[in-house]
């Protein structure tokens, strides 16, 4: 149903406004963000090549002329307003928008468009969902086999219910920050040698988790559930996700409810929302399923997406070094199942909604999304370019995520996520 | 520093308007929520008696002046941005609403509040608060102790880090309703019988968590702790919250990760936030803690509260049979150490963001706060007055919780949460 309504914007188009092959946002892509500049309140844009494309501008000057659109939907701090008009309106939006750039009416469009462009390196990007809930899942099996041999037993490295259901559980949405929010390393209780008393100081063992994660762009009731089939109606669409980590918090609290402190410190997210319908040429098919499934997170459809990862680690003034390479195409669970298994209890989804992945581990060691797995719980340094070696995160280090999706005519990118860890305080 | 700002109301302090000695809303109370009746708007009101104070109306009549509000604070679908004015704000709109009401001042205020005044029946209360996080905590050292006998060990019942920290998780937000809103039974995967396939049905396990919630209304920014010392500055009040579990679906589900399906289809909070201020002389000293407290979870100062619990069980069209009484100073860890806590690490609480207790269980089987260990994991059934039994809740059946605090003047109460089960859909 969602592939029949999804709007797919032609290979073959190009824009009036250059860019280069292999960049994010080709005029196919079109995602959403916000974004503010000095002296205006912050507003919904998009972004081609790079070039940002203020909408509110654009709809005031009526060249943009989406129906049931208002001008406050466009002057917003966050995109949940926008994202409340719902996939159909949003898509006209894409789609207008998509004509307005093609290059056989630039002569239509360009002088108007003008004041409403900027460098994307001369504005702010803000946060672009307040979310009013946020879920983490679990959803990676080469991530869950990894934390079940290093803390488990290697024999059972996954627990019984995890080829059974999409494991998640409820994450901090107030500490969700925009790429490039430093993180200040956490300070909390850690258990320095089993059976001793905790102590208190400053997190030693801070961490990041490479994670993909859906925006939710249509409620459903409380007490209705969203069935795999309408799963993914109700995405607007995808964004990068770190989930920072303090190990050592985490380790001595997660018994028996669950992470906290270790985790609700911060999580960074892209600023850019990439729209599912820019996604639907890369679905493929998950990994099999290892067991039986109940039915209501069965599907016959290819319903994961090829869409490349990789981690870098940049030391205080220092260069970029690729740590991980992975691929959202591993993901055991799809986010259809994620999605239909969190709300078959009747829980109810909220516009702006994160579900995150988890930790998207690949097969091979240079694959794994954290540095807990990189390293192997500390046993393995991994050597920077710079020559030094890192177990975990350094005060100083930058992370930066970036992910995309790449066929033969174009790249769909979701620009990145970057944080700086900066000294506990 | 609260207790010197805190607004104490004396206790010989009388009303025009009249209530019985036993009342949970005396003069001295003046809680807050939003009610809704046909033809207008929500409304920030207050309650005395049973005799609810539309608060926007009174502002609007120029009978209620506190500085610093607008009209637009009082007619609005949730108390967030009410709570948002600030202690000092809300603590002389109480005083001032208390000057209204008391006896001396009849003659002067009487005719005018009158087209403000309404009977609790005949307005529908709605959610009080719209939170933009719910954490909940675990923090009543008998119900973790029964827990863990019941499905750990006897002899090591409490997990090594309990004693250490008060143990919390975050919980889903977007289903909280406020009391009176049906329950619907959830369905979900559970596992039988232990290594055996899980199957897909209806919830055989429905129970209630009797939780006691405080509602943050001074938010802290992101990396900056609260300290115990400010803790209650942050709090703005507490109402009584049902964490409704699906234990059957909680037990297959929540290693490693935690609770999430057997909770996040609904929590029942009642519909008045009872000022802290109010609260003040119930304070009493907690139990002593077993293990040597980390600085930052030390106080020096009483930090429990001496307020009453009270649950029943009500069949369809039958009579109600009070199963379980237990008491708030129960609670090992306070509520200023659970937010110093949540918040040591540096995560930001925002306005409205509601921290509930954890099931409080009190010392003899008579207290404890769930089916789970009233019905001793189904082995003990409940008697209800009508002859029929319970070790979980039936569908049609109505959990009330009632909470109140007593002294030889006055009684400051909840009101009470309800919630009745209906079938699965």
């Amino acid at each position: 149903m969602l592939m029949q309504q999804a709007l797919l914007l032609p290979p073959d188009l190009k824009s009036w406004i250059s860019y280069s092959d292999d960049c994010d946002f080709p005029i196919q892509n079109l995602p959403l963000g916000i974004y503010s500049k000095s002296g205006q309140s912050p507003r919904a844009c998009s972004i081609i090549g790079n070039t940002l494309i203020d909408l509110f501008g654009l709809y005031k000057a009526g060249i943009l002329k989406t129906a049931h659109l208002g001008l406050e939907d466009l002057e917003q701090e966050t995109l949940n307003r926008l994202l409340a008009k719902g996939k159909s309106t949003l898509r006209n939006l894409r789609k207008d928008l998509s004509e307005i750039l093609r290059r056989e009416n630039e002569s239509t469009y360009r002088s108007g468009c003008m004041p409403h462009l900027s460098e994307l390196n001369s504005v702010t990007m803000c946060l672009p969902v307040k979310p009013p809930n946020y879920t983490d899942f679990y959803s990676s099996r080469e991530h869950a086999y990894n934390v079940g041999v290093m803390f488990r037993d290697p024999l059972n490295a996954l627990l019984p219910n995890w080829l059974h259901l999409p494991v998640g559980y409820h994450g901090r949405a107030s500490s969700i920050v925009v790429s490039g929010t430093p993180v200040v390393r956490p300070k909390g209780q850690m258990q320095l040698k089993d059976g001793e008393a905790p102590e208190f100081g400053t997190s030693r063992q801070l961490d990041f988790e490479l994670e993909m994660a859906f925006v939710i762009g249509k409620s459903n009731q409380l007490g209705h559930p969203i069935s795999i089939k309408d799963a993914e109606d109700h995405i607007h669409g995808l964004l990068i996700f770190n989930d920072w980590s303090a190990r050592d918090l985490q380790k001595w609290e997660y018994v028996p409810l669950g992470p906290f402190l270790g985790k609700n410190f911060a999580s960074s997210i892209s600023p850019w929302v990439v729209d599912l319908d820019a996604l639907q040429v890369f679905k493929v098919s998950g990994p099999s399923p290892e067991k039986p499934l109940l039915e209501y997170l069965k599907s016959d459809k290819p319903s994961n997406y090829n869409i490349q990862l990789e981690v870098s680690i940049t030391p205080e003034n220092g260069e970029a070094t690729i740590v991980s390479q992975s691929n959202m195409k591993y993901l055991y669970w799809s986010m259809a199942q994620q999605l239909a298994h969190h709300t078959v209890n009747g829980c109810n989804m909220e516009i702006g909604d994160i579900c995150a992945s988890g930790t998207i581990s690949g097969p091979t060691p240079d694959s794994f999304g954290s540095m807990l797995e990189l390293a192997w719980k500390g046993t393995k340094p991994i050597r920077l370019n710079d020559g030094s070696t890192r177990t975990f995160i350094q005060d100083g280090d930058s992370v930066t995520m970036h992910a995309y999706a790449q066929n033969e005519h174009y790249r769909i990118g979701f620009g990145q996520v970057n944080g700086t860890v900066i000294a506990a305080q």
